[in-house]
């Protein structure tokens, strides 16, 4: 039968391999044999862990560095803070900084008692986090190479046992690159997925690929939050644009994607990521807070959880 | 004779599959067949491009957004206001921005004559570039996957040919993944490697993977760059420590790597980058190009191209 359905598949003239999972042009195949080739236990197995999670965001940067981890958390907080249960699933096996940001630096995840899955570890917010940076020493020098990053991942989207969750965020390697896409095969009933971007040009080139990442994926884009916006400065309170000023705007305004709002740049906010606690908790009075906490609404909104008006 | 070799090999118990380039034990093999088998056309023709290059340095940073790339277009224009030839490879294939920060943004790369090769882009100062993003349009969405990447940048080193040169800096990706460790695997004999980093806690853990992978990669460590350092109030001159401060020197005390300094963080910084014009050229007076001017000559005397004292 295998031998069978590579034939057909040939002769529609796809060259296909019959491996969906690594294929590059996963996003653009219309056969109508995808849907059976994709079925792979491993992500049959995904499906069926993330079925009874109600809203599953993803948080997407052009690039590394613009506070995506940051936003991730804070969302998480956010919605903590009005009585949602949130899981973070951190997919970034390079760098994972999740476990520092969310103070469960050092725990482990556990194994079930019958072995079959893995427990996220909780943080003191009652946040759950599954990171690769919550199984292995974080000095550990690791290199997953091709086909090893993607089982790593499958394996830990897998065998990662959330229980009963309002939100899963989770946070994507940076770039719209092969580890992204991989996630986004995972995943593949994203509910909702938020662009982060500085306010410089530089930063601005990458949105796009984004935006075109999402709709290959058909992750509703609920758009784009701007971080490291104007600050202030703590001693004369006078405006100061580090990384200019505008862009997450601009680009909103030129792709017709929704504009979320703009975080001010604030030492607070990387002390708070420092030590582990989502500043719109540990720094509620803060003007990144407040602008957070409106986002954080917009985006319950937009995505069902919270009535608007 | 490739049978025999690949039986000796099992033999030996290293399970080799004789793919050196692709295998992920690759900095730890001490097979003695390591270096007939890592002999690939295509490697032999990336050492034959770059073997007439005075000084070939890696730039690494262990996660984004640190600001890798405006030390490497500023390394480039402190080192050519020091009348060396300069180079910069940007081999990010997925977010490359050497393009916008040195002025070249929608410059093409162009064939050679005789259609064998490729030439860099020259900016304004005299700085050859080759980027992926001299070669596509920006906004197109890339996804290389797996091999397509490594024979990408395989392609891309032995093709871009760079003429006379003292330097040539290479940006590499951010992280230690596989695409960084891809690119020292081409590129052997580097003659130095620098590494950025911002000064809070959560950007330490990676810079001890970065050390590792130097170490592995055999790439003498020039020491570690802090970037986005204590910044002064363009209105009050106060200090403001955005991003926590002295990181850099702990990480080095920890770790015996020489501490290269500390670069403020300044908004005139993000606007040369976004103009495409090296900061220590547009604002020589300004005090981030200062340290910056030092820090470049201690790399310059260090790797033997300036006399010090």
């Amino acid at each position: 039968v295998a031998e069978d359905r590579h034939i057909t598949n040939i002769q529609v003239g796809l060259g296909c391999d019959r491996n969906c999972a690594a294929c590059a042009r996963f996003f653009d195949c219309t056969s109508p044999l995808k849907a059976d080739l994709y079925k792979a236990p491993a992500l049959r197995k995904i499906q069926k862990r993330l079925a009874d999670i109600k809203y599953k965001i993803a948080i997407l940067s052009g690039k590394g560095g613009v506070g995506k981890s940051t936003v991730t958390v804070n969302l998480a907080g956010a919605l903590v803070l009005r009585g949602a249960k949130v899981g973070i699933l951190d997919s970034d096996f390079y760098g994972p900084s999740i476990p520092t940001m969310t103070g469960v630096r050092g725990k482990r995840m556990s194994l079930t008692e019958d072995e079959r899955g893995m427990l996220p570890v909780v943080n003191n917010q009652g946040i759950k986090v599954a990171s690769v940076g919550a199984t292995i020493e974080e000095a550990a020098y690791v290199t997953w190479m091709g086909d090893e990053l993607r089982w790593g991942l499958y394996s830990f989207l897998g065998n990662t046992i959330w229980g009963e969750l309002d939100f899963l965020l989770i946070d994507l390697p940076p770039g719209t690159g092969e580890e992204t896409t991989n996630v986004m095969k995972a995943v593949q009933d994203l509910d909702g997925a938020i662009m982060i971007t500085i306010p410089s040009d530089i930063s601005q080139v990458v949105v796009g690929r984004c935006i075109t990442l999402c709709q290959k994926g058909e992750a509703p884009i609920l758009g784009v939050i701007e971080n490291m916006g104007t600050m202030h400065c703590p001693s004369c309170t006078k405006s100061i644009d580090v990384f200019s000023t505008g862009g997450g705007k601009v680009v909103c305004e030129k792709t017709g994607v929704p504009y979320l709002g703009s975080i001010p740049l604030d030492s607070k906010v990387c002390d708070a990521s420092d030590e582990g606690i989502p500043f719109v908790i540990k720094y509620p009075e803060l003007e990144a807070s407040k602008i957070f906490m409106g986002i954080a609404r917009e985006i319950a909104v937009k995505i069902g959880y919270l009535k608007g008006g």
